[in-house]
C-alpha cells in the first residue's frame, strides 16, 4: 500500500496526552473563574461570510486570513473572538440582556509566518462585558479582578497588571497639537527601557516636535511612584485638556474600585506608556505581565472601547473586555516548566484483572464509577509487569491488582504508584475511594 | 458609515446564551462520562494537508470537503474526527502507551446540502480503544456501558443499544456466494420495516440470487428474541463458515460481558440487520435508539475496525469505538423539548447594589466567590426595576440587594427568583451560601 507521511501543519499544537491534560486544566481553571464571575458562554462558528468578519478588517490582518471560496460563497476563519462577538451582538441584539457578559474560549486563525513559540491555529480565552448604550466605569476595575484570579489559579503569584487609560495619552497630543503624530510618538516612548531618556528624547527631536512639547512628554513619561502619586502628578502636570482631564478622572476612579475587588497593591500598576492598538480602545487599557518573565511579553491584555459594532448596527455598544493567548502561553509557561499538574493522568484508579472471570473486577470498576472515581480497567490479556507499566506510563496514581486470592479472601491492596506503597483494604469501593482521595 | 448586515452561514449553529449553557451542559455530562472510564483527551487541529487528510477519502465524503489553498499549500477542514486520529496515532506511535483510550470532542466540517437539522459545522464527540496488534474482544463490551451511562445521564430511561457482528453478515454472504452482491442485498433487507417479508423476499429473488440462498437470508433475518436465543438461533442456522462463526462466538462475548459491565437486558438487544458503513468496520457495530424517537435515527454509533492507520504506517492498529454528533442531537431534542436544563444561567446569584459606596457589596460579592458560589455584581446604575428584570431574563435563582439599611442593620434578604419568596439572613457569604446550596 502507498502510504502517506502521518504530519501535522507548522503552527498547528499537537499535544502527547500528558501535555494534553495540562493544556486542559490551565483551559478549564480560565473558564471556571469566568464563570464564578457569572458571565455566559458563547460559541460561534469558525467560518463566517469573509464579507462579515472583514466588514472592519483591513492592512495586516488581512493578509494573514485565511479566506477562500465553497462553490460561490467567500468564507473566511475567524480571526480573533471580538468581531464574531460584534456580529452576534449587533444580530442578537433584541434577544439579549444588557450589560451583556459573556466569555468565549475557541481557536482562532492567522496564517503568520512560522516560527518557535508562534502559532497559526490558537486559542483565545475572551471574557467582554458589553452595554447598551452606556456602560458605568466601574466595569473596567471588575475585569483586572478576574485577571488577579486566574493567575492566581494558575500558581502565580508574581505578576502584574498593568493599566493605563488611553484618553490621557489622547488627550496630552491634541494638548501638545500632535495628534496625527501619536503614533509616532508612542513608537519612540516605547523604545525607553532599551535606549534611554536621553536617546528618547533625541528622537522625539528629530520628529521636529518643538521643545516645550518634547518637555511635557519627558515630564509625562517620568512619572514615577504607586498609583495614587501617579494620578496626582498627572493632576499636576498642567495639561489643560478635557479628555486628557476625563482620562485622569477614569484612571482614578479604576485604581479605587480595583482595590474594592481584591486586587492587592503588589499586583497591579499604573503605567503611562501602554497604549495597545491604536484605534480600537478608546479608555482602560490593560496589560499583564509575569514579573520574573516579562519577555513573554503581556500574557492577558484588553480594554475598553467606545463601539462595539458599528460596523453591523447603529446601536452605540460600548463594552471592556480582556483576552488570554492561551495556546501561546502554555507553549511558553511549559516550556519554562512553569506549569504545575495537579493531577497527570485522567484515571485516578486503574483495576488489574489477574483472573479467567472478570466478573468481580468488572463490578468494582462500576461501583468505583458510581462513586464519582475515574476508573479505568486493563482489559488485555497481558503479563502482569506489562499492566504495571501501563499504568506507569500514563502516571495513574493508583493500582489495584485483582485476582483469584483477592476475590478469595475479599481483601485488596491499593498500591500507590508513586510511594510505592501498599494499603490493604476489605473488597469495597467505598473503602478504596477514602484511601485515594 | 456603510453597515453589513450581521448573519450567521446556513448550516452553522449559533446560539442565544440560555441555550448555550443547555449544550454545554450535555457536552460536559459526555465529557465527564468518558473521563469517569479513564479516556485521555485529545485535541487535534481544524486544517490539515489535504494529502494527509485524504489519503483515504473519496466519494462522497470528498466532494463535501472546505478545501483550499493558502499560499502553496493545499489544506482541508477535517470532515471527521476517525482521520485525525490515524494520524495523530501513526505519528506518535512510539509516545503512546496501548491500549491507547482517547476522547476527542470537537466541530468537524462538511458542505453537505444545508436543510433543517443538517449542519456543515458540527461537534462529534468521539471516544476510542486502539490496540497494538491486538485488542481483546472484551474492549467491545465496555464501549455499550459508556453509551448507557452517557444516556442515562442525558436523562434518558428508553433507549437500546442495538449490536451486531459484521462477520456474521460478511461469513453468511461468503457462505452464499454473495460475497459481491453484499451492499445490494443489504439495501434490500434494510427495507424489511417498511416493504414487508414478503415483498424483501421478491426483491431478492430480482438479484439473481437462487432460492436456496434467498431461503437462508430470510430465515436469518426471521430470528427473533432475547440475546441469548438469537445468539442460539444463529448458532443453528447451519451456515458452515468461519468468518461466521468466528462472528457469533464475539457477540455471544460480547452479550456476556455487556451485563458483566452492567447494561440492563432493557437497554440493548442484538440486532442482525445493522450493518454500518461497508468499508470500515469488521467485527461489532452499534447503533443506538430513543425507543420513543426512532425518527432520529441512530444517536450514537461505532463499531470495531481491523487497522485503524493502514494509510500512514504499517503497524497493525484495531481498534473500537463510538461517536455521538453533539450539534445535530442537541437540535433534534431541542426541538422535541427533551433536554432538561439544571441550571439555567451561570451565576447561582445576582447582588444588587443600591448604594453610593459599592465597598460592602464588591466584598459581599468576593467573598461569595471565594466560597465557590458562581456570583454576579450588578454594577450600572439603574432602578432597581431595571435590576430585577435582568436577573429574571437571565433566570439567574437568587438575588440580594444591598441598599443603605441593609448594611446599617448587617442583615439581607436572599430572594428566590422562582418562589418569589425571601429569606432574612446575616450580612455573611457563608450564612448565604447556605440557603442557595
Amino acid at each position: 500500500m502507498n502510504r502517506t507521511e502521518p504530519r501535522t501543519l507548522a503552527g498547528f499544537m499537537e499535544l502527547l496526552p500528558e501535555e494534553q491534560i495540562l493544556f486542559n486544566q490551565m483551559k478549564e481553571k480560565i473558564e471556571k473563574t469566568y464563570q464564578k464571575y457569572g458571565f455566559l458562554p458563547l460559541d460561534t462558528p469558525i467560518i463566517e461570510l469573509s464579507e462579515v468578519l472583514l466588514a472592519k478588517a483591513g492592512g495586516e490582518t488581512e493578509k494573514q486570513i485565511y479566506r477562500f471560496n465553497k462553490g460561490e460563497t467567500d468564507l473566511s476563519l475567524r480571526f480573533d473572538l471580538t468581531v464574531p462577538l460584534s456580529k452576534y451582538v449587533a444580530k442578537n441584539y433584541g434577544n439579549l440582556s444588557f450589560p451583556f457578559r459573556r466569555y468565549q474560549i475557541g481557536k482562532v486563525y492567522r496564517g503568520e509566518k512560522t516560527q518557535k513559540g508562534r502559532f497559526r491555529e490558537f486559542y483565545q480565552c475572551d471574557m467582554d462585558i458589553i452595554g447598551d448604550g452606556e456602560l458605568d466605569v466601574i466595569n473596567d476595575s471588575e475585569l483586572p479582578s478576574i485577571i488577579y484570579t486566574i493567575f492566581k489559579e494558575l500558581g502565580f503569584d508574581r505578576f502584574t497588571i498593568c493599566i493605563n487609560n488611553r484618553k490621557i495619552l489622547n488627550g496630552l497630543f491634541a494638548y501638545l497639537g500632535q495628534k496625527e503624530r501619536a503614533v509616532e510618538i508612542l513608537r519612540v516612548i516605547d523604545k525607553m527601557d532599551k535606549i534611554g531618556k536621553q536617546a528618547v528624547s533625541e528622537e522625539l527631536g528629530k520628529l521636529e516636535i518643538d521643545k516645550q512639547a518634547i518637555e511635557k512628554i519627558m515630564s509625562f513619561i517620568a512619572i514615577e511612584g504607586n498609583p495614587d502619586q501617579k494620578i496626582q502628578n498627572l493632576e499636576n502636570l498642567g495639561i489643560d485638556n478635557e479628555v486628557y482631564t476625563k482620562g485622569v478622572e477614569e484612571l482614578k476612579e479604576v485604581v479605587k474600585n480595583i482595590r474594592l475587588f481584591g486586587v492587592p497593591d503588589t499586583n497591579f500598576k499604573v503605567d503611562l506608556t501602554i497604549a495597545r492598538g491604536l484605534d480600537y480602545y478608546t479608555g482602560t487599557v490593560y496589560e499583564t505581565f509575569l514579573n520574573d518573565y516579562r519577555e513573554l511579553g503581556s500574557v492577558c491584555s484588553g480594554g475598553r472601547y467606545e463601539n462595539l459594532a458599528e460596523y453591523y448596527t447603529d446601536k452605540k455598544l460600548p463594552g471592556v473586555g480582556i483576552s488570554i493567548g492561551l495556546t501561546r502561553l502554555f507553549y511558553k509557561l511549559n516550556e519554562l516548566n512553569l506549569i504545575k499538574a495537579e493531577q497527570k493522568s485522567i484515571a485516578e484508579i486503574l483495576i488489574i484483572p489477574m483472573v479467567e472471570d472478570l466478573e468481580k473486577p468488572i463490578a468494582l470498576a462500576s461501583q468505583l464509577r458510581n462513586l464519582g472515581v475515574k476508573t479505568e480497567i486493563y482489559l488485555n490479556e497481558k503479563k502482569l509487569k506489562t499492566k504495571f507499566k501501563y499504568a506507569d506510563k500514563l502516571k495513574i496514581p493508583y493500582v489495584i491488582v485483582v485476582g483469584e486470592d483477592e476475590i478469595t479472601n475479599h481483601k485488596l491492596k491499593v498500591k500507590n504508584m508513586e510511594t510505592g506503597e501498599e494499603q490493604e483494604v476489605i473488597f469495597d469501593a467505598t473503602k478504596i475511594k477514602e484511601i485515594i482521595r
